[in-house]
């Protein structure tokens, strides 16, 4: 009898890491992560998370964090094939959804065009899991009967035109990627009378290192002057702010203290 | 020595379950369901997870779907907290994420008001995770700069006049609960020219009896009359509906046969 080296059987599992906090991904993705021979990850992605990996599994860090060693997005493509048909089972691991403001829809694409099996598995997207975890419902029954994701960043490096039609709508606002537009979002909103709005900056979601900002449109971008940290952020514009725990505390104990 | 009774310390965590594989549910949602004394369950959680409750679990279902016994919202807040005061840990088990459509913020408010703690364990919601799971994404660089969720059902039994707004934008749209008002959304789409935008239902995402129909704004009322089933479903409207793997797939093999 001869031992036999068994086959390599390429497949990339696209996998969703969720917001930060490790056990905020779910039980099919850590599944996956479980048994992958190969991890491509992140930067977002927590260390607690990759040292879940099974020994021997490759860790490779494809990452595009400004500052630091960066992988175009094609090099990002090559890599996942060539470890797919190296080690065989691949994950690769993206922080919230692969699908939200991620690329992962054109990393699926090169996979399939190639021929190598895929399957998707997806993530809490800090959209609506961060203002979650606040207490902040992105709908509530009376308050907001739809939300609105978009990006502060777009392709062209300017505001999406989709941001001015978002300015003059009922729905609550999500805006990822829009520390740095701040200012400009701020006068965006206050010119469609949004001035007023409660609008809260949610830095670092459900990680240890989180930071909440609170006020209003108006009063946002001085606010994240003073107290905003270094870290990525989403904005939260509309009603439904006022709804977190810690503005419902702070107003129950100004009634109690009236 | 005598045996002490241990006290009673009661809490209420919201847990959202996801869409419907009961291994989409987070790694930290199921082990508080797992820890949880007493478990009070949507219509649309599946069986699988509640069977995951540890022995002794009291499982309560409140679901509120039609044609079955049906709990209004106040009786939920008194359930919830009667549960808390008796049995101590009590996981609100919410189908998909607590806080897009479902009314979880009342009940996290109600518990709030009478004292006791609570914590929030969000899930996967359906508007971004089921089209996820058939290769669409709600965003894509350079097809779709941000995403819509809105609801077919509101309050007033009405179409919210978001969804006006909402023909008009280039986001890509999800619409939740929305599959009764099918007509009049393509009516209303149509006005607003989007009567060739690929469109996309998808009923009972995630599950076994997972339903896909693709086509476009136009012809989706009269597909979903003739190839749709009763589950409940979302409906995806975009171009990004066209980066579907079954869509691409499709168009490849068309490529190669011409």
């Amino acid at each position: 009898m001869t031992v036999k080296i068994p086959s390599i059987f390429p497949k990339i599992t696209l996998v969703g890491a969720g917001p930060g906090d490790p056990e905020l991904i779910t039980v099919k993705g850590l599944r996956a992560l479980r048994s992958a021979r190969a991890i491509l990850y992140d930067a977002l992605v927590s260390e607690e998370l990759l040292a879940l990996a099974p020994p021997g599994a490759q860790l490779v860090s494809v990452g595009k964090r400004a500052g630091r060693h960066s992988f175009s997005q094609e090099a990002i493509h090559l890599a996942l094939v060539e470890a797919a048909m190296t080690y065989g089972s691949v994950v690769r691991l993206k922080g919230g959804d692969p699908f939200v403001f991620g690329r992962g829809s054109e990393e699926l694409a090169f996979a399939e065009a190639v021929g190598i099996p895929t399957e998707v598995i997806p993530g809490l997207s800090s959209c609506i899991a961060v203002p979650g975890l606040q207490g902040v419902p992105v709908t509530a029954r009376g308050v907001s009967e739809s939300f609105w994701v978009l990006t502060g960043t777009t392709q062209r490096g300017t505001l999406s035109p989709d941001l001015t039609l978002a300015a003059q709508s009922t729905a609550t606002i999500v805006i990822l990627m829009g520390l740095h537009q701040l200012p400009a979002l701020v006068a965006l909103f206050s010119q469609y009378g949004k001035a007023d709005v409660p609008a809260m900056i949610i830095q670092s979601g459900s990680t240890p290192q989180e930071k909440v900002i609170t006020g209003k449109v108006a009063t946002l971008a001085d606010q994240f002057r003073q107290e905003g940290d270094g870290g990525p952020g989403i904005i939260i514009i509309g009603e439904v702010v006022n709804l977190a725990i810690s503005v419902r505390r702070a107003l129950l104990a100004k009634t109690q203290s009236a």
